[in-house]
C-alpha cells in the first residue's frame, strides 16, 4: 500500500494517532529497503522471514504477469496455471535475462530484472567479505557447477578458437572432467603429486600440484594450443588445493586463460585467501563456485566470478536465451535471511567443527592403528584403512555399514578401483592421483555441520570399524 | 514499499522507462484497495489470489508484533514461537477486540483491528445484497452458532434480568436448544405443526409455526417473564421454516424481542425476504447465522445481525475480552475472493442444485413407491420410507450403506426415536414434531454443491435402496 | 503412502537397494508418529517443521471433506470456497465437536477429531510437566480467557442455579469481572490488600487476599448463595497473587466452588505450585489459562483445566454447537514444535529475563529516586513514579513516551484513576485496591521475552524519564 | 502414516468405525498413487491441489536431507539454511542427476529420483497424446531453450567432430541463433522465402523453407561437413513454420542429423503431426520445446524428446553433474493438475482464441486499409502496416502506445530494422527474410489466453491505430 492509501483508511477503521505509530514501523521498514537498493549490500543483520518476504513479493509484483489490467498477445506471457507452482516461484515467472544477454533488465519483467541484478551485486559483496576482497564482478548461473564451467570454456575458447586443450590438473570427480569434455575441448591431465609418506626429515607437500608437468605441457603443445589451465581449490582428502598462486603466475608468463574451480571453496578462507592471491600476482580469468554448497540453497545455480568484468560479462552474453530465475531467488532469499553476521557465523561454526573432527579423526586412526593422510585440506580429512584391506579385503562394506547407520557422505576408496570416462583412464580413481597407494575414507567439515554431528559421526564409525573388524569378513548387518 | 522506495531503485538494477510502466501496475492495485477501504464495500468481482494476499499482508504489518523495532515488556506481545503457526495466520497474533468490547480497536494491532472492522462493513454490505438491504449492522463473532445464539441470549436477558423464559419453535437440532440452556434459561417447547398428508382439499401449511399455541403461551406465562421468542428459518425438512413474518408482529405486539436462528438462511432469497418482511411490519432483534454454511469458510464463526445496531452492538460489548481474529480473516478474505459477482454465482447455482436435486428425488420416490414430505423448504428435502420400514424395519442400514458409498449428510429418521435433552424429551426426535408419523431421509442442496454431486447422490441413493430392498434384511455390504 | 504403494515404485523409477534405505528412514517417522498416537505425552524434543506439517496433513486427509469421491448432501459439508483460506487451515474445515459436547467425535470428521483429543492430551501432559502433576484432565477452548471463564462460570451456575453471588478478589483487569457479568451472575468485589509500605520491622504481606473479608462475606451471603469464588494468580504488579492455598481451604470448608483465573501463570512455577497445593489441601474446581499468552500462539483460545475430570467436561457439555479447530491446531503444532525441553528452554529464559528486569529496574529506580513496589509477583514488576507525578502532573506522557520510542506494554497507572464498569466503581482503577497511594508503571517479563528486549526496556526508560524531568513539561517529543 | 500408524490410533481418540470410513478414503487416494508410479502416464482428471502437495511431500520424504537421523559428512548434504527456500522447494534440495549422467539415480536421493524420472515419463505420454504418438523418449532440462539447443547441438557435434556447419533455416529470434554460436559451430543461414504477394492465380507457400537452398548448401560443403540441419516450426507471423518433412526427407537421403526447434509448438498439433510424419518419412534426432510456453510454468526448463531413445540419452550423458530439480517439479505438478482432460481444454481454448483473433485483425486491417500477411501459422497472427508507415514513419510509437495501455507481447517491425550478431548481419530483422518488404504488427493466440483478452486486444489496437492516424505525428500520449 502507498502513502496514500494509508490515508485513505477511516477513522471508522481505527482511530488515526493508532494508524500514526503503525505508520512509523512501515516507514522503517521501508527505510531498510531502501538502503538495500542504494548500496546494494549484503545487510549486517540477516532479515526476518516476514521481511523477506515482503520484499520479494512487492518485486514480483513488478512483473507484467502480475499487473492487475494486463493484455498478453505475445508467445509468452508469463502466465503459469498450476496455483501451486505460481506461489513456490513468489509469482515470478518470466525468468531472467533475454536472448542477447543473462543479466539485461526485461521490459515485461522489472521485479524479475531487478531481482537477478540485485542478486548479484549482493553475491559480489558476499565474496569480497569472504576473503576475496578484489572481486570486481560476480554472476549467478542457473545452472550447476559442472554446466557452469562448461559455459566458462566455452566462453573462453570463442576467444581462442584454435586452442582446444584444457590442461587440468587431476581430481577424481567426474563433473568438473566431463565438463571439458561437453564443451567439445581436449583435457590434458597432469596427475596430482602424491603426497610424500611421513618419512623423517622431508616436508609435506602443501599442494597438489605438479608445475614442473604443466610447464612441460605448456612447452610440448604451444601456449597458442592451450585453450585455458583448470585448478582446483575445494576437494576430496588426501588431494590439497591446487597451488593456484604458482599457477596464475605461470598463466600470466604464457598468457594462457585460467580457470579455478572453486566448487565449494567459499567456505574456507585459506582458499579465498589463495584465490585473492593467485589474482594479484599472476592470472585468473574466472573462478566458479556452486550456490549449494556455499550457500546451503538446493541444487542448481553456480556463481561465476572474476577479478575484472570482461570474462563473467563474457559469459553472461554467450548464454542463449532466457534463463531460470529461481536460483537467482534462492540465494538472494538465504544472503538476505543470513545477513553478514550470518554467514560469519556458518563459516566460524564450520572451521570449528572441522577441528573437531580432525580431533576425533586423529584419535580414532590411532586407536585402530591407522593415520590420517597427510594433505592440507580445510575441509575434507582421510584416514588410512590400511590394515581393514589387508584383513578382509571388502572395504566397500564399510560404506554401506556407515550408510545403514545414517552415516552420507563418507567416502571409502580402496586402492584397486580405476575408472575410463570417454576414453581417458585414472588409474587409482578416487585417490587423484596414479601414484597413491593406501584405501583410505574421507569425511568433511562442510557449511552446516553441527557438533552433534561430528560426535555421531565418530561414534558410529568406530562402531563400524570395531564390527567390520570383529566379524572379519564384515557382513555388514 | 512506499514511494520514495521504489524511486529509489537504482538505473543499475533496471532501466527508468520499463519501471515506470510497472508503478503504473503499481498504482492501480493501491488505487482498488483505496477504494475497499473508503467505500467498504463488497468488490463487484473477486480480486485474485495475489492481491488479496497483499493486502492482508499489509494489514499484518500495521500491528505491533510486526514492527521490525519493537520492544515489549507487556504480558501479552504477541509473540508467536512456531513458525508454522505465525504464517498460518499471515503474522497476525493480536486477535480482535479489548477487554472493553469485541469491536473496540486495539493500539498496539492497527492492522487486526481494521481487518475486523472492515469485515464486518463488508459483511452488512454482503447481507443486504443477499436480499436484507435494511440490515443495519452486522459483526462477525469467533465462536460458532450455537454459542453465539447464547450470547445473544445473554445479552437480551442482562436486559430483561427478571424475564428467564425462551419461547422455542421446536427444531429437532441440539445446537440452538442447548444454546438457552447454557444461556441459563428456561426454554418453553412449541410444538411443530406437523404437515397435513396429502388430503384432497386441503392445502399444505407453508409454515412450521404454531403460531396459536404460542399466543396462548405468552398470555399464559405474561409477556414480561417472557425473554424472548427464537424463531428458526433454514432446517431439515420435513420441517418448513418458522413463519418469522407473523412471529414478529406477535413479538412487537407483545413488546417481547425476537431472534431468529437463521443458521444457513442467508443462501436463500426465500429466507431473506422472510426477514427483512419481519423487521418491516414486526419486530426482531437479531438474527444469527453461521460463517460456515454461509460463505463456505471453516467452522468456528458466526455473524450476529439487526436491523438496528443497538442489540449487535450489545452483544459485542457483552463479549468478555479479546477474541480471535482468525474466523473474521477467513471472512474477509473469502468475501474479497468471491466479490458481489462470485457469491451470486454460488447462489444461482445452489438453486439450480435444488431443483435438480427436488426432481431426481421426485421421481425416485414415485419409482420406489414413496412421496417427498410436503413442505416449504428451499434447501433440505424429505422423502419418505414408509414401505422400507415395512418391509425390514432397520432403516438405519440405508444411512450406513449411503456412508459406505461415499455419501454424507443424508439422514434417515425412523419415527421410533425419541430423545431427552436436560430433561426436555423430545418425541419423534428429529421429525421436529411429535405429531409426525412417517420415516424419511433428508438431502439437502447446500452452498457449493455441483451438479455431479447431485447426479452422483441420486444414482448411489437409488442403488442402495434397491440393495435394501432385494436382500430384504439389507446386510449393508 | 503406504506401504503397498511403497512397494508398487517401479525400479525403472529407482534402484530397489536406494528405496530401501529411504524406506528405514520412513518407518523411523512413522515410529515416533505411532509413539505420539499411543503414549499422547509431549515429545521431549520438538518436532522438525517438516514432521509436524507431514503429521497434521495426514490427520487432515481423514476428514470427509478430503476424501477423493465424496458426494455430500448435508447442510455442511466442510466446503471451503477460498483456496486462500483452506489452505492456511491445512484442508481442516469441520471444526470440532458436535452439537452434543465439545469433545466429541465427529464421524464427518475423523482427523479433526484425532486432533482436538490429541492436542488436550498433550496440554495435560504439558500441565503435568509444568508444575501441576495432579492435573486429571484440560481442554481446550476456542474462545479467549475472558469467554472461558464466563463458560465455566455458567457451567458452575447451572449446578447451583440458586446460587448468584460470585466472590471475586478484585484484579484490575475487565476481561474476568464482564465474565462475571456476562454470566448473568452477581460480582461481589472484595478488595485487595494494599501492600505494607517499607515500615521497619513490618514484613510484606506475600499475597494479595483479603481472606477475613472473604469470609466475612461468606457469613453475611451464605455459602449456598454463592455460585463461587474467583481467584488470580498472573497479573499485573504491585498485585501478588491471590493466596490460593487458603481460599481453596476456605472453599472446602464451605463447600464453595472455585476457580481460578490463572491467565498467564503457566510461565511461571510459583503459580503451578500455589495451584498443585491448593488442590490438595483444599478446593479448586478448575483453573484457566490462555493459550496466547502461555504457549505463544495468536489470541483465541484457553484451557479450562481441573484437578478432576467431571467440571471440565460439564464444560465441554455445556458448549452448544460445535466449535473452531483452529485453536487446537496452533496448540497442537506449538506443542510439537516445542517438546519438553523446548518448552523448559522457554521457562527458564523467562525466569532469567525477569531477574535481569527486577535488577535493572531496581538500579533505575533507585537512580531516579523511585523504589520497586513491594510484591510477590514473579512476573510482573511496579515501579513508583511519585517524584515525577510531583513534577508535572502528566504521567500519560511517560507512556506515550515510551509507545513512540517503540515500547509496548509498559503501564503508567496514576493514582487519580478511577472506572465504573455496569455500576460497579472501582477506585483507584489499575493499583487492584481502593487503598494503593502511589503512582507507578509496570513492566514484565513474560515468555518469549529476550536478554536483548530487556536491555533496550531499560535503556528507553531511563532516556524517557531523564527527558520528562528535563522538559519538566514532557512534551513527549 | 503407515498401514500400522493408523492402526495405532487409540479408541479413546476417535471411535474404529469412524476411523474404518476414513480409512477407505486414505487407500482409494493411495490407490491412485500407486496407478501412476505403475502406469506413468498422465492421469486423465487432474488431481487436486491436496492431492498434488501429498505425492509430492510424500516423495521429498524419501530423500536423504528429509530423514529424521541422519549425520552427514559429505561435501554436500542438502542441507538448506533458509526456510523459506526451504519450503518453496517442497523440501527437495538434491537436485537431479549425478555427475554421470542426468536421469541417474542418486542413492542419497530416492525421492528427487523418482520425481524426476517420474516426469520424464509423464511429459513422454504427454507429448504422444499431443500428437507424437511415436516419440520414444523425452527428458526435462533445466535450462531453457536455447540452452537446451545449444546442448543438443554439442552432443550431435561430439558423434561428429569434425562437421563445424549448421545449416540454420532463417528465424528473426536471437535465441536459437546464439545457441548455435555458444556450442561453438559455424551457422550457415538460409534466408526464408518470402512470401508471395497476393498475385492473382499464384498459390500462398505454405512453408518459409527455401529447400533449393538447402540442398546447394549440402552439395557445396559435403554432408560431412555438416553437423545438423536446425529447422524451426513455432515462431511468429508472417514466418511459416519450416517444412519439417521435406527436411527430413533431406537429412535422411544425406545421413545429416535433423534438430527442429519446436519452442512453442506443442500448443498446436499442425506442428505436432508436422513431426511425427517428418520422423516417419525422414530423420529427426531431436525436438526441443520449451516448458514455460507449452505447459505454462515458469521459464527455465525445455524439453528434448525424439523418435529414437539415443539422441535424448546421449543429451543427458553429456550433461556435465547434478542439476536443478525444480523444473521436473513445476512439470510434474502441473501436469498432475492438469491431467489429460485439462491439457485438451487448453488446446481447444487456445485454437478458439486464435480463430477469434484472427477473424478481429482480418475486421480492423479492412478497416484500416491494411490487410493480414499471408503465411500458415496457427499461433501468431501478422498485419501489414503499410499505410501507417506512410504516414508518419515513426512505427515504434504504435508499440510504445500498445504497451502503455497494458498490451505486452505485440510486436511492431519496420522494414528499416536490420541486425548484426557476432559478425553475421541479418537485413530486415524481424521479419526472417531478406526479401520482405512491408512493415507489421504480430500478435499471437498462445496457451492459456482467454477470449476476454482477445476482445480487450482488439479494442486497444483499434484505439491506438485510431489516435496514430489523428495525431498524425503520434506523440502516444
Amino acid at each position: 500500500m502507498n502513502d496514500t492509501t494509508l490515508k485513505s483508511i477511516a477513522k471508522s477503521l481505527v482511530p488515526e494517532n493508532y494508524l500514526a505509530l503503525a505508520n512509523d514501523a512501515r516507514l522503517e521498514r521501508d527505510k531498510e529497503i531502501k538502503l538495500l537498493l542504494e548500496q546494494r549490500k549484503l545487510p549486517t543483520y540477516g532479515w526476518s522471514d516476514t521481511m523477506i518476504e515482503y520484499f520479494v513479493r512487492e518485486l514480483a509484483l513488478l512483473d507484467s504477469n502480475n499487473f492487475p489490467s494486463r493484455c498478453g498477445v505475445g508467445e509468452r506471457e508469463g502466465r503459469v496455471i498450476c496455483d501451486l507452482v505460481r506461489r513456490r516461484h513468489y509469482n515470478f515467472s518470466h525468468g531472467i535475462g533475454r536472448s542477447g544477454n543473462l543479466t539485461d533488465a526485461q521490459p515485461k519483467a522489472v521485479g524479475s530484472t531487478i531481482m537477478a541484478n540485485l542478486t548479484n551485486c549482493l553475491v559480489r559483496d558476499w565474496i569480497r567479505s569472504a576473503g576475496i576482497p578484489t572481486c570486481a564482478r560476480a554472476t549467478v548461473i542457473p545452472v550447476a557447477t559442472g554446466m557452469a564451467m562448461m559455459l566458462v570454456l566455452r566462453t573462453v575458447h570463442a576467444k581462442r578458437p584454435a586452442a582446444s586443450y584444457v590442461l587440468w590438473s587431476r581430481v577424481d570427480q567426474q563433473s568438473c572432467f566431463k565438463s571439458i569434455l561437453a564443451a567439445g575441448l581436449t583435457p590434458i591431465i597432469i596427475d596430482c603429486i602424491a603426497h610424500q609418506e611421513d618419512v623423517p626429515g622431508v616436508a609435506i607437500k602443501p599442494f597438489a600440484t605438479d608445475l614442473p608437468a604443466f610447464v612441460s605441457k605448456i612447452e610440448e603443445l604451444g601456449a597458442d594450443r592451450i585453450c585455458c589451465i583448470v585448478s582446483t581449490t575445494s576437494c576430496f582428502a588426501p588431494r590439497s588445493s591446487d597451488d593456484v598462486i604458482e599457477l596464475s603466475k605461470l598463466c600470466q608468463r604464457y598468457d594462457i586463460p585460467h580457470l579455478v574451480n572453486n566448487a565449494y571453496g567459499l567456505q574456507s578462507t585459506y582458499f579465498s585467501h589463495q584465490l585473492a592471491q593467485g589474482a594479484r600476482v599472476g592470472r585468473i580469468d574466472a573462478f566458479v563456485q556452486s550456490t549449494d554448497k556455499n550457500l546451503l540453497v538446493p541444487v542448481g545455480g553456480a556463481i561465476v566470478a572474476g577479478f575484472r568484468p570482461d570474462t563473467v560479462e563474457a559469459v553472461a552474453k554467450l548464454y542463449p536465451g532466457r534463463a531460470s530465475g529461481s536460483q537467482s531467488l534462492d540465494v538472494l532469499m538465504t544472503l538476505l535471511s543470513l545477513g553478514r553476521r550470518g554467514y560469519e557465523k556458518l563459516m566460524t561454526e564450520r572451521k570449528e567443527a572441522h577441528a573437531m573432527l580432525l580431533e576425533g579423526m586423529v584419535k580414532l586412526a590411532e586407536a585402530h592403528g591407522e593415520r590420517i593422510l597427510p594433505c592440507r585440506n580445510p575441509i575434507s580429512i582421510a584416514m588410512s584403512l590400511a590394515s581393514f584391506e589387508a584383513t578382509a579385503g571388502r572395504l566397500e562394506m564399510i560404506g554401506s555399514m556407515l550408510q545403514k547407520r545414517g552415516v552420507s557422505g563418507c567416502r571409502v576408496v580402496s586402492t584397486a578401483d580405476s575408472k575410463t570416462i570417454d576414453g581417458n583412464t585414472f588409474l587409482r580413481w578416487g585417490s587423484h592421483s596414479s601414484r597413491c597407494s593406501v584405501p583410505y575414507l574421507t569425511a568433511s567439515a562442510s557449511l552446516g555441520m553441527e557438533p552433534q554431528d561430528v560426535t555421531n559421526f565418530l561414534s558410529k564409525l568406530d562402531g563400524v570399524l570395531r564390527k567390520y573388524r570383529t566379524k572379519d569378513k564384515g557382513d555388514g548387518s
